[in-house]
């Protein structure tokens, strides 16, 4: 990925002129980018690495393997979120990991964290590098030295047995990749993040991430049967079983815990057969009350799509449900996808089941056009965000999850708490909303925040996400559904799980890395 | 419960005529029950609850609910696995809590765990009394002292949230009374485990038991939303939302906890309307094999039934998948029930999907009625046992779980562990198996052994067990896929999870009960 924004080079496109349009008319900018900086001449902190802890990660993986390059530091200085691009775009000096360590297996990675408890060096996992919550911060906590260690070389699918439906995956296999190997064997994962074209097998259960067909196939760690983890004190290996009743589910503690209890470096996961057939239905709802009580409907009655999912009357009216086609034909009302996949016959009786639930619940059908289209376009947001911000629009997004009771109180909150902060910071927002990951009992929220830049847009946004959190929290939402806590999260990791769940977590860290070279200053308060 | 077997008297009845005659057919006993002695003639080890002691409690619960008498002490000596019957038929005095106290709420709870660790007291949490893995045995650790705290009392319906489908209820709610005020609402838990009619909501949370309903509802751990606990340091709440990326799951940590590390005092789960229709079908495959298969295809397509079972032939053969009907007529082979609830578009769809896979798969339908007659009979089994036992007949069961590639390389292991470790012994036995609780990616086993006693019954099953244990857990499985570790398995624990894994149990323990009241001698190795 390129160092200060999404993606590839390739895929940054300059906006279309409707939107630069669209821009000069509500927020009054012009649309003309500004300049950035290559990468080659951006000042970077220096590397603190000594020489004799270089040599000392060289002995462990090779001279090859450990690099203090410029462009590598620069390139693992942090994430995706508006405030790092922010960040990485405003002038002066850059942090970035004083060194890349890029271990070949477990064993290495296991080697490189007891070196690093040994030599006090405190230590960043790595995989696709698309934390948007600053999971990646280059924080070097008490240590004089921080390494991010990168795990691409763990890229092999080591095992795949088809009776079970199961198949373990490589830490660093990115999500494209992994699902090139497994169709090999006529299987498919289905797990579509935003995030799925460069983010990692290892970071998705690190975080605890969920995909757009959650509906049908789960979040990421309803998949996980079973974690290989390397951390200081050795190796662990959990879950022999679907399911068991031998005590707490220790991968439910290691799955979210970004890197601050040790590196996962393989993941055995539930796969299913490549889907013989996929259909598609997209919907109208009259407003987003009617339209999330039809998506409570579904999935209360276990109708079960693969996909499933309502945007608001802002997101469907500026289209970003078609992110591809920001300031197209406006539907109206509030737009719900739905994908079916599977054998003909489940599609078939799920489908009919679905359609007949939305229909009674006050839905139009709008055929399958729109629903293709979605799935056409569902990678390309990141890129549109670049381009706005390449312009002076701020635009970024934050979600969260609650009950269905509770859905629309929230959602009036958050909305309410992040325009006022931009309000009064004297730049009126658009705030647009959808469901994206529903369950029985209730469903996330995902916001996106389109606003025109201040000339201090990290503090401008920094204001309206403590506005947000602080509204989840009140509301009694989680203050991260799928983004995961890293250190944007953490102030209000009280509030989620108390002050004696801190303490648990703590705990387990103390036990685990006693020294506390893993991830500092993400995730535990 | 009667102190030395399962349930009310009511429903403990003579063997019938016909299995008698086939016990002394196939075993050579007689069939005459031995007498059993009345409660209040049982020599039973002295309280050591001091006065001052008993008086500290009855300041936190009140006189009333603070008992040394000796049937309450019976009642509450452990659980209801064939060893503990065994021990308690045996002659000699029986071991027991030194006093039993009945909390009123949370905050009593909390006062009593905080009494109890200010003055080094163990602590066995009691909900319905039906462990059978040695969970409740009164083990007094390195303490004088032990009392059973019984939660009876906590027995309210606190919230309901029928949008979100959700209910807050007390952790000593039995099931069928859990039932009864979620009916009142129109709702259901769904969670109907063999131990349903006197097994309670926290120990439900406590053990991660699975229910019969389990393919439809999931498993107990499954529904939980939020727990409450209570800790000698304080409250936990966990669980804001459906799904959260907010670092690790801690609901999943105390989820099996199994009264170690706290006291759960209310669980807020996932409830379902009641059902507007049940459809019923039976199956029979030509062996064992080929059922599974049938049951892997059905639950890898998502099929979804309610109910998803299969005996295997021997269980078949003595009709055991009907429990209260052993001996009666064989239907060969190897008999499949399914159960499909929920809106009647919804069991159309889904039955008619199931059936069609089940045929395709080898199956020839039975009709609905062994379905029903099944489901009718389906909490009889521990009676059946206690028959057993009162005419000299050994009677247990274990269970495991693996993946579905590996589950008749378990299933023949564990059958060979078990027969030859009672042939050995000179009491040639039975062992049935059926699965009871399916998953993508593999099934659980539960085995039903019967021999007959030695005249040391319980070295005869102590071996035999130990035996099985170790053929699990070479064999892949878990120690454990719904009974839970208690003290009984926990000389397995860290085959299960590990050196670290073992360790990390311990840091958290240390964390929340620092004195070690809680539970001492289970779980945790």
């Amino acid at each position: 990925m390129v160092w200060d924004a999404w993606g590839s080079p390739a895929g940054h496109q300059p906006l279309p002129e409707k939107i630069r349009g669209l821009l000069a008319q509500v927020f009054g900018v012009s649309g003309e980018p500004v300049a950035r900086r290559d990468e080659g001449d951006v000042p970077l902190r220096p590397s603190t690495l000594t020489d004799a802890h270089r040599a000392g990660l060289v002995a462990v993986v090779g001279a090859d393997h450990v690099s203090v390059d410029h462009r590598d530091r620069l390139r693992h200085a942090g994430g995706k979120s508006t405030l790092d691009l922010l960040r990485r775009r405003a002038a002066g000096d850059q942090d970035a990991p004083d060194a890349i360590v890029f271990p070949a297996d477990h064993d290495e990675v296991l080697a490189v964290l007891a070196y690093c408890a040994e030599n006090a060096i405190a230590v960043v996992p790595f995989g696709g590098g698309t934390s948007v919550v600053g999971g990646l911060d280059p924080l070097r906590g008490q240590f004089a030295t921080v390494i991010a260690v990168d795990l691409r070389r763990l890229d092999t699918l080591a095992d795949v047995d088809p009776i079970s439906g199961t198949a373990t995956l490589g830490a660093g296999l990115t999500g494209p990749r992994a699902e090139k190997l497994l169709a090999e064997h006529g299987l498919s994962l289905g797990h579509f993040p935003q995030s799925f074209e460069y983010a990692s097998i290892g970071g998705f259960a690190a975080t605890r991430s969920s995909g757009q067909a959650s509906a049908g196939y789960g979040r990421f760690d309803d998949m996980i049967q079973r974690l290989r983890i390397a951390t200081p004190g050795g190796s662990l290996e959990i879950g022999r079983a679907p399911a068991s009743a031998a005590g707490p589910d220790l991968r439910e503690l290691f799955s979210g815990s970004e890197g601050t209890l040790g590196i996962i470096t393989a993941v055995t996961l539930r796969v299913h057969p490549v889907p013989e057939t996929t259909a598609y239905q997209a919907w109208s709802f009259p407003d987003f009350s009617t339209g999330a009580n039809a998506l409570r409907s579904v999935v209360q009655t276990g109708a079960a799509p693969t996909v499933l999912r309502l945007s608001d009357e802002a997101e469907t009216g500026l289209n970003l449900a078609r992110a591809g086609d920001i300031g197209g034909a406006n539907v109206g009302g509030c737009l719900a996808i739905t994908t079916f996949e599977g054998t003909a016959a489940h599609v078939a009786a799920r489908k009919a089941e679905a359609d007949a639930l939305l229909a009674a619940a006050g839905g139009t059908a709008l055929g399958e056009t729109p629903a293709q289209e979605w799935e056409h376009g569902r990678f390309n947001a990141p890129y549109l965000r670049d381009a706005l911000l390449d312009v002076g629009i701020l635009c970024e997004t934050l979600e969260t999850a609650t009950s269905w009771s509770n859905l629309a109180h929230l959602k009036a909150k958050v909305t309410g708490a992040l325009t006022d902060s931009l309000t009064a910071q004297g730049t009126p927002a658009l705030v647009m909303c959808h469901i994206s990951h529903t369950y029985p009992t209730g469903a996330s929220l995902y916001f996106t925040i389109v606003a025109k830049q201040t000339d201090d847009p990290i503090g401008q946004w920094a204001k309206a996400k403590h506005a947000a959190g602080d509204a989840i929290v009140a509301a009694g939402g989680t203050i991260t559904h799928h983004h995961a806590v890293g250190a944007d999260h953490r102030p209000w990791m009280t509030d989620e799980i108390g002050d004696l769940g801190v303490q648990v977590l703590r705990a387990v860290k103390q036990a685990i890395d006693p020294t506390g070279i893993l991830n500092p200053g993400k995730l535990v308060p």
